[in-house]
């Protein structure tokens, strides 16, 4: 079911998608900004282009935009009249904010192409040097959709992640994406670049620094990562990172209030409060399998059903057809 | 040079504490408040018994406290006759809050047999069946010191570690090691939990942790143990905690702020104002071998000495004879 697959950027992201996609038996071409990872990726069965046009000569079923969001305005430029030649060609991406990339997208008159994607895998790698396929192990994907999305649209990318990579879904609106993606990764790496930025200010860092152990490392290892890359990201993010950091701001500052004036109730109830988290992190650890069950999508208000799904704790894991699919029940944070 | 320790508490700390100095031969007698773990660990080579009399009738060079903070002063109170009976026995502890617990034996009379100890190691789990020998590896103890503390109290601690256990050491006065201990464990804490709380109290809380990847996992791992435990570390260095959550909470409102106004050049500099903590990183996982040298230990003022070398980012790995240590060079924070 899966056709050929069009990747344009072979970075860490794009370069593990390709190989990854390859090594399942997958037809890729690609296209990146400089050749040089040409060679290596040829060896690897990745057919490399010299220019978009070219990519698209390949007629890639799907084309995913694996390039920075710096270059993503002229590359849809680019990509604009030849989309128009080929309209069968889905148009998808793989940005960790999925609002800003859908206005692009829509202001270069490609809407009717796009569906939104955001691969949970990453790490504080990047470049083709770094790409590896395993990356995408065990990968659960937003997929994004609005009410203007075509079904086939979305089922060749949802067919594609499951089938061709071998990976989970969870279908989104772009808000609800971002607004997560705000909760769970650019608002904490703010926080952990804060943590290092009051370190590097403490005039006994050094002692700080030797008495650090495994807590400190773990909740600093994303600020270590290209802070540039970190910034772009919250950047694009802005409205609901903002929010988010002034929550957590108070919610510092109440901490602060309830050990100056040794309000002990308050503070257990603080330590209390993660509780459902906690729960939810114990069962997921616990469980040997998660249940399966099948799910009917329907023709009108499809995006609705599937957003529900999302948020029972479901991801789509398999399609008996366009219209069936199998999503496994995670346990929900309750 | 290293006599016979006596350990009191075979939880996570004792425990792992006491099976590492008998695997490394020294000579271990040991109390628990129950008698659970007694079989393991006298089949561990552990000499145990029924009572801290007991205890005492072994006569110990070091005693070292590894009970819980909250059984502290009734132990105190029993063994203040004890050691008058003992007065070559040294008096540690492994608490991680210095201050208070120097408190606490002075109260109870002990201040002169009493040298403070942190090591810092440690995992999520806790009790005798969580000891492991390993938890010690490569790891740093802050030992502190204050201006009455006798300088053979200290070398008899300062020795057990470096040569009985096998670690690093670095010497602090209470208030810089809780300061520090406050910086990079006890305020990242609360952060982490704060996390966790922020997430449980979003409405979309399902798929935000569908969506969650490593920089989540790292960043609330240890929001994950025992919250109770963390509260009463918390509580026991509350001072520092307010002061540096109280810096955090101004951090994030800033970085809200400068998002909000689109501020790109203060977002920049916060996004760079932890490089020296990034060359720091870079330069200990590039460093092949730390620099060693001597320290001569004077006797005036040898408390200064070594709280200086500790801040130019130099451990005690050894000991030439009792007023000349080893000491590591490793990179600093600049």
């Amino acid at each position: 079911m899966v056709g050929t697959v069009g990747i344009v950027g072979l970075g860490l992201i794009g370069g593990s998608l390709a190989r990854r996609l390859v090594s399942r038996g997958v037809t890729v071409v690609a296209w990146n900004h400089r050749p040089h990872p040409y060679d290596e990726a040829e060896a690897d069965g990745i057919r490399c282009k010299s220019a978009l046009a070219e990519l698209m000569n390949a007629h890639p079923d799907v084309l995913i935009l694996c390039n920075p969001l710096k270059a993503m305005p002229a590359i849809l430029r680019e990509l604009r009249p030849l989309l128009a030649d080929h309209p069968d060609t889905t148009l998808t991406d793989v940005g960790s904010v999925k609002g800003m990339v859908r206005e692009q997208v829509v202001a270069a008159g490609l809407g009717a192409w796009y569906v939104g994607a955001h691969p949970m895998a990453g790490n504080e790698l990047s470049g083709w040097r770094a790409a590896d396929p395993h990356l995408y192990d065990d990968a659960l994907w937003a997929v994004t959709v609005d009410e203007t999305t075509a079904y086939r649209r979305f089922f060749a990318v949802a067919s594609l992640i499951v089938e061709g990579v071998g990976n989970r879904i969870i279908v989104l609106d772009d808000e609800t994406h971002d607004k997560a993606a705000a909760m769970i990764s650019h608002m904490p790496h703010v926080v952990s670049t804060a943590l290092i930025n009051e370190l590097t200010s403490n005039p006994d860092r050094n002692v700080a620094a030797a008495l650090a152990a495994g807590s400190w490392r773990d909740m600093t290892r994303v600020a270590l990562t290209d802070p540039d890359r970190t910034r772009a990201m919250v950047e694009e993010d802005a409205l609901n990172v903002e929010v988010l950091l002034r929550h957590m701001a108070a919610r510092l500052n109440a901490v602060a209030d309830q050990l100056h004036t040794g309000n002990q109730v308050a503070l257990s109830e603080f330590f209390a409060a993660g509780d459902p988290f906690r729960r939810y992190k114990a069962s997921m650890k616990s469980a040997d399998e998660f249940t399966k069950q099948e799910l009917e999508i329907p023709e009108a208000g499809w995006q609705q059903t599937l957003l529900f799904s999302a948020r029972r704790g479901e991801a789509i894991v398999g399609f008996i057809n366009p219209r069936q699919a199998v999503v496994q029940q995670r346990p929900a944070v309750q």
